[in-house]
């Protein structure tokens, strides 16, 4: 298997699992319907480690051009292939927004308020600040790649590693998500957010484009500010 | 222990794990009622990871027709062994389901609602639309069927596969379970179905036969295409 | 360290950290008040898991009477030791509950639901029904002694055992602990339930002795049933 | 990397998720407002289990100055090196609160209720009793650092140990936190509570410093029992 097909199918697994479960809490009609912050981060949890269990030896199971980037600066892979990264991780995030809009059709036909349609798709600030909007995901991501990194160095064998990696999605959901809803992964807010912009949802809201620009770049300086962080304290 | 026994003992613990929390959740006059989507899928995830560590080495630990087929078409069970295995998980399942019903009996007789009384048995659409409510059958056991493949093809020892296996089914849950509840396996859906169709429960309704086909036909054309993408990609 | 201190230490972790937790639960002016089932059954997972990893080499960590005369039906335990088991565990049960009335004596001072008070320290029906009751923990005390056979013949490595242990436990909790509070373990529920019948706890009601024989004898009862099952089946 | 760094940056890691995931539940307009002790105690689970993993090698990760006294007293840490890991966990402490605050700080600015705000940076009692308020955190600190040198004699490899060790920081709150919220940790307490002292926290209330002696002083003297406790039964 390519890395293109590794990184597009498991992104797409990523956002249908991640997609899904904010969908089945937030949108009316659900069996989840108000199940809580527990079931949306230990939905993304798993929306992370079962592809990067699957997909690890075929691409790094990457799923976040975050940090694609943050290993291309520090020479852990090569700038030639980022672009095959991103095209994969682009395009999966996109599909899998998709397959959740299908799957919650009628749930999203059942719900009246547009923020939380458009919160299944991407994310959004509790409170709008974009100065600190745009920290919380510099420092989620910064947290995020630098734990990849500093687990990554124990060579956990036999699964170990990928939980742990769930683990540390779980823990920024549980600990970071609260402000902004943790996108820390451009992929994971960009490519569902224009599927919400050209799907016929019924009854959408606009695709909040004037905060689209924060998941997408705050993502990439925390990356590479926590693998920055980890070459110079290891 | 023969294939039978170990699918007919291990779904019996599924169907009595599985259809024991439904019970705990939803019943009145239950300790855990109204706990919540995260004790109901975390309960499936459980009630699937013991029995598959406990039995694993004898059956393969399927206890899920759609499972067992999907496995045959792809080669990996011989077809002589499939009416052997539907055999062991469809009186497992009924058999679990009538457990059930025994030791929830007094939370049966306090509830009114009997949508939520054929709930702890069998699974029912959250909107009523065939087409979706297929497609999300379908989906969901793909997504099953492909991660058993793709996680087992990592050979994790020492319990971690099973442990893997769970997490994979409180993913599902968590993500997929909001439209139809999940039944993602015909076993576990038609054989209590027939339970709380022939069990004497107190003012219980019909059995919502017109839905039956669904988490029947919906799992195995997914688990089918879950193996044949796992075939393809890898 | 001896097999009795080891199961008297470890019995008194295990009620510290189990009755503590329904005591966060359901007792008034606590940090955790009313968080639900999930917080209770997690709780009572991790308050055998943790105890079983430390004194699992000195005594296998039974913390429970019933597993304990199971293995000498059996023939896994001698019948000379039996004694010197149950004494260590109901010794510590009851120092345990002793600690955990220490520690939360001004939540019982704010609580005044006397049933609450007594849920602290043992188990009660939620619906009163001897025949179903008895059934109820003779079914979770025959699938945790399966399972832990079943399990235990896996031979897991590396802590992998105990922590399937624990999701044994939460899986009986999750799942069939709705009708009686699954005490699966006489000295978990008789222990305390002396605690609670001596100890000078503001406005306490009675300690219910027409039910203890229940979780008595049926978790004796469902621990050969599911030791001989497993001796059959395997 | 050196020891003093390595408890610096792994403190300042634990306190940035374990106050964050406080801030996330109890503070108003954040996406986790109101969900629960699971999500508390979850969150400071893995925001020990995951800075122990990474930083472990370096420095065996106390990231609490209880825990390090305490080995010094039983031998296992060297006294000369104690003021070492006491300097870098109390800086990293304050600095990982100084985060939360900056991440949060739109939410601090929302929400009213003025204990909640100190809640985030430290611990107090939910009900005021300095014997058993001190009794409370002794007795947790007593289970912690027991837990740690009991489950830590089985040699866990592969992540395993830490993966457990976060499982007894899950306990001891789902457990042991009701009545003070469990500090067990000096560090996590005062350098947080200096933090609360000093910042520009909207519409602050006092640091509660009447309260401050018992999570310093107590976790002190419960790990040292914990810790002799362990050497007098193995």
């Amino acid at each position: 298997m390519t890395i293109f097909f590794a990184e597009l199918v498991g992104t797409l697994l990523l956002i249908l699992l991640g997609d899904g479960v904010v969908a089945n809490v937030v949108l009316k009609n659900s069996k989840g319907h108000a199940s809580g912050w527990i079931v949306i981060s230990m939905g993304w949890a798993f929306a992370v480690a079962i592809p990067a269990l699957i997909f690890g030896s075929y691409s790094g199971a990457h799923f976040n051009p975050a940090l694609t980037i943050a290993l291309a600066v520090i020479g852990k892979v090569a700038w030639s292939k980022v672009p095959i990264y991103l095209a994969g991780q682009f395009i999966g995030a996109f599909l899998g927004a998709v397959l959740v809009f299908v799957l919650y059709y009628d749930q999203f036909k059942s719900s009246e308020n547009k923020a939380d349609k458009l919160g299944v798709f991407c994310t959004g600030p509790a409170v709008r600040n974009s100065l600190i909007n745009f920290l919380c995901e510099v420092i989620g991501t910064c947290v995020l790649v630098f734990g990849i990194l500093g687990m990554g160095a124990q060579n956990l064998k036999n699964g170990m590693g990928v939980l742990f990696v769930g683990f540390l999605i779980l823990a920024i959901g549980l600990s970071l998500g609260g402000p902004t809803g943790y996108a820390i992964n451009p992929a994971r807010d960009l490519g569902p957010r224009i599927a919400h912009a050209v799907l016929p949802i019924p009854n959408k809201g606009d695709s909040d484009w004037s905060y689209a620009w924060i998941p997408v770049i705050a993502p990439i300086v925390g990356a590479i500010m926590g693998a920055v962080f980890y070459i110079i304290l290891f």
